[in-house]
């Protein structure tokens, strides 16, 4: 299971969470964290793994407050999340971006909100799509009770398109059961947030979070 | 051969333009004319099909400031583009406006850059979709010499998803030899713009450019 | 008092608004209607002055989708809305959709949330800004009870740049005593919307709301 | 003369240039460097005073891809461009971002157009602003030959509003006597980007284009 510690911009210390995220280990889990891009390099010196919140479709060239590629892999990211629902981009820009960020060696994991659209970014060649039911954001309803059929039709949508896609859960995640559940239905990762970016001890919330997989 | 010209804001009378594509006449073609919003009614009014160049993908509700499709519709439009490369929305929001537009009763036809966004658009379910080769926007250089392949990759993208989707060659249509060529290369569609929009007679040069599918 | 009927994308009759709207009467007291890009020939049809809610800062030439001030003025607006809260411009395109609608004829009414931002767009010399204060858009808070120094500072703000700039109240009214409150603080207007689009009888609503003005 | 290096996202070694930018010493003088998010640290660590190119409207909390102003702070930011002609804001979020990097206590600096933008944003009260006349940016035409005018009008223009504003020159400045005529015409400061960014070697240009200030 692959897990993305999405700390978007909330009031937490990176460098504490990079700690959490590098000391826990678990067969075959593999954990990054998303982080502001200033924060990039210092999630790497605490020893996780890096990614992007979101890079700008735009390379080199005169992209005055862009994020470029380039720059947050030179500080040791190894993927960056795209089309987030807070950070949507234009198909257009979809396609550029994941040629920026794969030109640059990031891993790219898209965004979107049903299957339907799961299936369209998919059609982008991304590495990875992630399915955020609208209704689960943000709500606290886990996704095991509440859309079953939506990840199971996000998986069928981005696998129709490219066989070897990963899929991650990216609404919904806050206990243990939610990752059992996403695990069940066939989900590759899961994108986690609060549950862990705001918990007290990021450990301690990261490995009950993670129990179910051992 | 559908034919869709596109008014855009052009300086031009999009009331000379509708009893043109009005008056002409040809076995197998349909044409419809892609004017400002506020002009829906008075092409209508001289006879022609109405389209708008974009309807918003809010429905109704607090929305100052947008293109409601239900607005567009009752004043006669019939269809809708979507994304046009000088009106590109997210992949989110290109679903909402297809369900706004569907549910007012207008056709869509979203544009797109590439074969794989064609191919990511056509999985949101459009009518139509329309192939903008970006070497061609705005260049006059023709589609039949430059991107053949384009235009087929792009029907091929398309009809994998959606075998009965319309495909339109959305740029570098400006002559008699380009529709020709698109048809050939089995579009079912074209949309037109300065060639029809900043004609002399706009009459004779939709009857011009034509002349090849009689 | 000047008053504008903002009619949103709101499941309304626009031609039975308009008609309201011609047929109140008071002395010092003119009613525009803000309506969808596709109602505005049908507002002046009814006898009323119609107002586009946005026109695009671009002018005639290649731009899909837009509103072009031109095309609305065609059709009889006599103004338009900008920058309002739910169609944000940057400053360069406040400033470029200023130029091309007062080009076109149009007058111009430019939004903003604080008396700071009041005084921002004033420099950029439209005919009238309208102070949206956050805290009442949409609540049915009284702008009298809630925040009487914002509308006072707001004046003050658009006073200073342009003294002969028109200022008006652009949220929070929706009774009798809104309009006279915003009159007894300075304001040479009011924006409304719901009170007067959702109301069973619309010339019964602009009756009763403007009686105070009599 | 305060001076802001603006990498954008070129293809440079920001630590190259801040070593340079750190190393260049003149009687009045300060240099700033504007680098991508991901780079301040290291711009810091080189011992050059970091600025951000831009940081979001938004503060802490749900904003996956945002640049946080606390953030850059955190890595020793000093200020921030806003409003670039390479990333516009709405006048709204000028006075957000304003507010949210005010409060990381970062200074800022908005970017305008013409004077009467200049104007506007100065309203805002940001620490500083700099006039990017649309006919200098990126064509290499010097300032003081070109558009003395508009230099002159957009210190008139931002000093009426705020007396204690500095005012940058922010668009054709690429040899030293753009800085010495942008001085002379009483300017605080002036944005350079790819004149020193492209440079062979930068600490050699920079000394070069401030040479008349000494």
């Amino acid at each position: 299971m692959r897990i993305i510690v999405n700390l978007k911009a909330y009031r937490c210390d990176p460098v504490e969470i990079a700690q959490a995220a590098s000391s826990v280990t678990a067969d075959g889990v593999s954990i990054g964290v998303a982080a502001q891009p200033a924060d990039i390099a210092a999630v790497a010196e605490a020893g996780a793994i890096p990614w992007a919140q979101h890079v700008s479709p735009s390379g080199h060239g005169s992209h005055t407050g862009s994020i470029l590629a380039n720059s947050v892999t030179r500080h040791g990211a190894k993927g960056t999340l795209l089309n987030h629902s807070e950070r949507r981009l234009t198909v257009a820009n979809i396609d550029r971006a994941i040629e920026a960020a794969t030109d640059a060696g990031l891993l790219t994991c898209v965004c979107a909100n049903t299957p339907a659209q799961i299936g369209a970014v998919a059609n982008l060649g991304p590495d990875a799509v992630a399915i955020e039911p609208p209704a689960l954001i943000g709500t606290g309803t886990p996704v095991s009770q509440a859309e079953p059929d939506i990840v199971l039709d996000a998986i069928d949508a981005a696998r129709t398109v490219d066989p070897s896609i990963d899929v991650y859960c990216g609404a919904g995640i806050s206990s243990p059961d939610d990752i059992a559940a996403a695990s069940d239905l066939g989900a590759d990762g899961v994108l986690l947030a609060s549950a862990v970016a705001k918990a007290e001890e990021p450990a301690t919330a990261l490995n009950e979070l993670i129990a179910p997989l051992n």
